[in-house]
């Protein structure tokens, strides 16, 4: 089955805002096996708009619109897909209780006039209640072909397809569409694609998917199947194999879970403090850290040490070791996260100093060099990594690498009992 | 003058990456005055694309191609343009020199035979040299109409469509563009909206577009004249009445300046060391600030105190304060500036202190209410926001405003002297 998508903006067409949602829903119409030929970007322009929507319906068989749905004028969006599919606009009393219910528990109590334009719907098409905002989502379905009206807002759009388009469209297809995420750090991304290369050369049902984050990569696993419970006995083995072959580096196969939850619950599980010493990284470890709701129960707090008289004062780092081997290298990290977890009285204590650049780098200490240091359990471990890339990048990327080697360093700890 | 984009990469229809490069070349085709109505995203098929070209270049002036320059068999942007638009293939001697040369200095220096498919150009083209990899860049001129071809990796296609597609696009036309950037923190964007509604209300050229961003508005002004001497002369006065009207809430009129680089600046100019001691942020305010090159020199040092321990223990927040008033507090984030300011000996001490959720709300105390202090020169000046959004946002909205602060009390001890 073929889907394609229309956003609707002149926002987008100026420029003024990243076509996020398009790139949302098109990863969730490939995960449910639909193939994806076009999308296109047009403006509240009743002509132009009338025009892609019977070019996308005359060649797809699916067309999601998003955008356009709003109580003012500009807004065409349902006027014209109606239109274009041959459908009248009649009040739909449900979705104007709705509107009233919404206004009543907001903080703007005045239902203006333009506000009932949202309570027109397309005779015969099926509602969609908007849980988080005025504009109702519409489906219409004419000669084995559907049209899917979305309200443009990410936080309006991402609820509405989770709850009731994705289930909707899974249903239109004979097979459904299942998938599982394995999450794997601390290995490289061309690794691990060579270390599955014999199952994607084979693969047919399930397929498995590499996608590469900075320092991480996540493998999703879709099979298609008669119905769910078969769907997911294909998945089972595949997520076994790659368990066998990637072991603990895979650190969580839940699908909305980061790494930084995952190292928190493992610090939780553990009963265990956590303490970052950062240099180059200048507070996003830590920034990374206090993402996670509830971290304060192992997070209790962190040293930005940038100049070498913080790493003394706050970190006590030898003068000489600063002198002798320099703000960047194996023995300040390693001093860094040694006395950072007995100052602050932490279990652990993880240690970032490098060189991000521009500028600070020479031959012998390049830009992207990095060492960082994890104290645990009197013992302290030294990595030294040369990253590529811009400073936000190298930044970013010693951020990962520290959050993995806190875990690699925990459940190291943990084979040895 | 009518432009059209498309991005051609099946990674785009899967929606494994988003299409920042549409956002940016329609922001500054907008910034040509150019009228762009349509945007596609096609795959690597040659029938498919070959149609999206031929219907763009049927009702638009320019067509602007992105990716599918690459040198594999898959890539086909080059040779279907070249095609649909009546030119042949031929090796460009200039082009495989700088390919040559490109491999030289890289760490990768087997050229493999496909890259020579990237010498070849459509005969007659003018060809851009890309600086950052092998793809040139291409303009096909047709009939009145122009075909350009980019290469879609960002850090290829910006700085090539900055240094000669843009003054191309900006020659096409008869009269010039010319813009400003005036950045303003401090001030809602509603409340800067209303400032300007009787310059909007009236604009004609140059005329004023504000962009709103976390805690910040940008407002660009934008001329038309027949040279860039003219242009400028009009944006001058138009400048002069926002200065007039937003004071010292402008922090820049440099359009690559960020909030965080002005700080550092007007740091540098009066040669002053900061500190960061966070408490909700987390390290973010510490992280943004060492996103500048060069901060080394005013910023020392940042403390993470999370816990009411580590409150007490690293910046000495009194055992009473916390008990009577909570961490969430006035006079917590006071005292944290303060003590900060003092152990670490820096000029001056920023303090955060406040509840991101979404849980540790109450009724008293509710979600989004932070706290944030600035100590400087023996004073030290307390602010309360209420932010709304979730963790993120409160927490990105808690660093912005804290960066405004500081700038705040420098500005204003500047002012009593």
């Amino acid at each position: 089955m073929i889907v394609e998508l229309i956003s609707v903006g002149t926002e987008l067409l100026l420029g003024n805002i990243v076509n996020t949602n398009a790139a949302y829903l098109a990863e969730k119409c490939a995960l449910l096996g639909l193939s994806m030929y076009h999308q296109s970007v047009v403006g509240d322009n009743e002509e132009r708009l009338a025009e892609t929507i019977k070019t996308a319906a005359g060649r797809s068989d699916v067309v999601i619109l998003s955008g356009g749905l709003g109580p003012t004028k500009d807004d065409l969006t349902k006027e014209v897909a109606a239109k274009v599919m041959g459908y009248e606009l009649v009040e739909d009393a449900h979705t104007k209780a709705r509107i009233e219910e919404y206004f009543k528990n907001s903080q703007f109590k005045i239902i203006t006039d333009n506000n009932w334009k949202q309570a027109l719907i397309p005779e015969g098409a099926i509602v969609v209640d908007n849980k988080n905002g005025t504009a109702p989502g519409l489906i219409m379905e004419k000669d084995g072909k559907s049209v899917i009206l979305l309200p443009g807002p990410p936080n309006e759009l991402v609820p509405m397809f989770e709850q009731d388009i994705f289930p909707y469209l899974n249903k239109l297809q004979p097979e459904i569409i299942c998938s599982a995420m394995v999450k794997i750090c601390g290995l490289g991304e061309s690794y691990v694609e060579t270390q599955i290369a014999d199952l994607i050369e084979n693969q047919t049902n399930p397929t498995i998917a590499p996608y590469a984050k900075t320092g991480e990569v996540h493998l999703r696993i879709t099979a298609k199947a008669g119905d769910e419970k078969e769907a997911k006995k294909l998945i089972k083995p595949v997520v076994k194999e790659l368990r066998n072959r990637f072991g603990s580096n895979i650190y969580t196969t839940d699908e909305s879970k980061t790494l930084e939850e995952a190292i928190v619950d493992l610090l939780l599980e553990k009963q265990l403090t956590l303490t970052t010493a950062e240099s180059c990284t200048g507070g996003m470890l830590a920034a990374r850290l206090t993402n996670v709701p509830g971290v304060s129960e192992v997070f209790k707090q962190g040293l930005v040490t940038y100049s070498n008289r913080a790493k003394r004062k706050l970190l006590d780092v030898k003068k000489n070791t600063l002198k002798d081997c320099g703000a960047v290298s194996d023995k300040t990290a390693k001093e860094m996260a040694k006395n950072g977890a007995f100052i602050t009285g932490s279990d652990i204590c993880v240690s970032v100093t490098g060189i991000a650049g521009p500028d600070g780098g020479t031959e012998e200490k390049p830009v992207g060099l990095v060492y960082m240091a994890c104290s645990y359990n009197n013992k302290v471990t030294v990595k030294e990594f040369h990253f590529k890339g811009e400073r936000s990048k190298v930044r970013e990327s010693s951020v990962v690498n520290a959050l993995t080697l806190v875990r690699e360093c925990i459940l190291a700890d943990d084979a040895k009992q």
